[in-house]
């Protein structure tokens, strides 16, 4: 646990952007009103997030035309009602996906939660993660959400909430930030989980990942702010290339800060995003089995959506993910990755540049390859490819657009997880 | 090497349609007219095909941006000239791809192929395969086309010219066969490589492959049998998702059998599709470190664009390949893959069905799932598994298309070989 925890500080230190607000404790919990807690009982695990006062929701979910019944339960809620939620119920170690009893569990999920809180039922929202298609354990569920219950009466518990959200994760993914307006506080936290089946579609869809925030805000520039974010970040992370049946992000607002988001919306828009991206690369870093991430720019593209198609073909290529676990300079693996995702390019101008955010090094610059493993940028390269992060620059120069996609190594442990864990 | 091979014919026995033609020996070699030989120095290695008389040929290419000099080049060649093709000449180790002299070095080895055989250079076609980027060993390649040509001069030898080509592969791949048509043999004979970086693009890309046949054809008619005959089986093999810079399928016709293609159309396009079929198979089983394969009919599509997606999608998701591995029958995995490949679908309506090709079970039928791991069906599903060649049938009931797609499991071998191995 240890150095994963350190790589990711490294991580952050080194590729973290300069920011107008601060990192804080507590998650979910550091907003203003906001409350959670979480309850584990072996692969299960139930967490619960209360709101003391109404607040707007947003969410975001998978585009998979599998679809877990909570993601669907969810859709109806938000549909009826964006302005009054008070609680997210969440369970881990079951996905109740294509269950036979599911949609009927999931609602009983919402029942209990909103009978022990005390709230109406259309005021909870539901999320669940794990293995498909097998029927939800309905008694340990329901245990699992009468103690969290019991806990949240008595206090939030960040680190609780978590931990009883994930599933083949190696370490819980939390962060929170705050920054003043006009003298008062204004703060946003989040958690996620994710490790595995990841590739989340880049118009709607996402990992499991609750963000609460005590700004004021109505439901509609919620919604724009959540999407804005999702896009430069969940869904240009992928560590196995599978979208997901549950991908979802929640956002809770409940305007417990006294200020509104029209006195800061960019700020508010920046920091949302700062929070997704972070999430996002706390997700590659956990990416089941990987030990190495790479941040990959496509740039001097023709257009936006070449640009994403390049830069997540590179992410996804299993020979790119094995060279960087292999710690193989590789670059025609990338070249041909480029090649073959449908961006408009011509190889006779590209340059691809390999970094540890230390020194870099062209492996081809305007077309023009390094060709020889005895050139002394050929041995900065192999040295530069056994950090834990490499940054892999790709500048097609074709035209003004860029995408950064977040990605991490395939090596034997992903092999170990997936084929011995039914995820 | 005795296990792929035995497992091989148990897979073919079993997966083998009924054929109006027979299995032969020698490869490219036993159609009339033909010989072909190959020289191996450790990782490099070089081989040759050579027809006595002048050759209608066709290709089809990858449609990778990122593109290989000897594919270029070929590509130029049999465009001024597909009627008096004579030879061609490949190497292994070395993908003469992206690199400074890699076009000159192409052509290099098509005049030295052409001296040493006394033929004219515009009829002899060249392909690579092997790293991308790495300037080509030249006196290796070279002394390798003259040392084949030696040997040449003697025999033909279809084992040597189908180990020549070779890179990551476990064993050769080759096939031939013969039909009868007016009391005359025809004959069409292939070799084929490819273990890894293997996805071809469904339109014209494929892995490395040779065809001889002593057909007489025209050039249309030989341009669209193969490519029919590519669209239904290379296109449909997935191994990594990676598309190559150097997938070629060449086919060469020399009409020694005094027999007309207009004669027996139908029987040459179905005996050049079981060709294409049967070295697809072959690639699979031996995908890079790959045990186990699957064959994905996804059927009730209501396009075959749909029916193409959904069976690629499955053969290439990480997740499923993983659970075959693991010998899971992890069908959430398979609906997941399902569900995003794009294709039209309804997860209530839906069935999958597993099968070791002697035993068959369902494990969604009607979109009502087996959500219950103590469920007899279930436990038969787990036994299913253990087989080495799965066959999985997704029927989507919305329409009447259907495709059939080849894949394998993705193991540790996969990793260790891709991430120590420089391809």
């Amino acid at each position: 646990m240890n150095i994963e925890i350190n790589l990711l500080n490294k991580f952050f230190r080194i590729i973290g952007e300069n920011m107008d607000f601060k990192i804080i404790n507590n998650g979910v919990i550091s907003p203003k009103g906001f409350m959670a807690n979480g309850y584990r009982n072996g692969k299960y695990g139930v967490g619960i997030i209360y709101s003391k006062r109404d607040c707007i929701a947003a969410g975001t979910f998978t585009t998979n035309k599998v679809v877990a019944h909570p993601v669907k339960l969810s859709k109806e809620i938000l549909k009826k009602n964006r302005d009054n939620i008070r609680a997210i119920v969440v369970n881990s170690g079951n996905a109740n996906c294509f269950t036979k009893d599911g949609y009927n569990d999931g609602k009983e999920m919402i029942k209990k939660t909103a009978e022990f809180l005390n709230i109406p039922e259309d005021s909870v929202l539901v999320a669940s993660t794990g293995v498909i298609g097998r029927k939800m354990p309905m008694d340990i569920i329901t245990q699992g959400i009468e103690k969290t219950h019991n806990m949240l009466k008595k206090e939030g518990n960040n680190n609780n909430f978590a931990n009883s959200i994930l599933t083949t994760d190696r370490f819980p993914k939390t962060i929170a930030i705050e920054f003043q307006v006009n003298g008062k506080k204004v703060r946003i936290g989040a958690t996620a989980k994710g490790a595995g089946m990841i590739a989340p579609n880049m118009l709607h869809a996402t990992m499991l990942s609750f963000i609460t925030t005590d700004i004021e805000i109505n439901p509609n520039d919620l919604k724009n702010s959540l999407q804005k974010s999702v896009d430069i970040s969940f869904n240009n992370t992928i560590v196995d290339g599978d979208t997901s049946t549950n991908d979802t992000v929640f956002i809770l607002a409940n305007g417990e800060s006294g200020i509104k988001y029209e006195e800061c919306s960019n700020l508010f828009d920046k920091a949302l995003a700062h929070i997704c991206r972070e999430l996002s690369k706390m997700i590659v870093m956990d990416g089941e089995g990987s030990k190495k991430i790479m941040e990959v720019l496509v740039k001097g593209c023709t257009s936006k959506e070449d640009a994403i198609k390049a830069s997540k073909s590179v992410v996804r290529s299993l020979l790119v993910k094995t060279a960087l676990y292999g710690e193989d300079p590789n670059w025609g693996r990338i070249a041909a990755a480029v090649g073959y995702s449908g961006a408009d390019m011509d190889m006779g101008t590209m340059d691809i540049i390999i970094s540890d955010y230390r020194r870099e090094v062209y492996l081809v610059k305007g077309g023009n390859p390094i060709d020889n493993e005895a050139d002394e940028d050929f041995k900065l390269a192999r040295d530069i490819m056994k950090g834990d992060k490499i940054k892999i620059t790709i500048d097609l120069k074709k035209g003004n657009y860029e995408n950064i996609a977040y990605g991490c190594d395939l090596g034997h442990d992903y092999v170990k997880l997936n084929s011995e864990y039914t995820t």
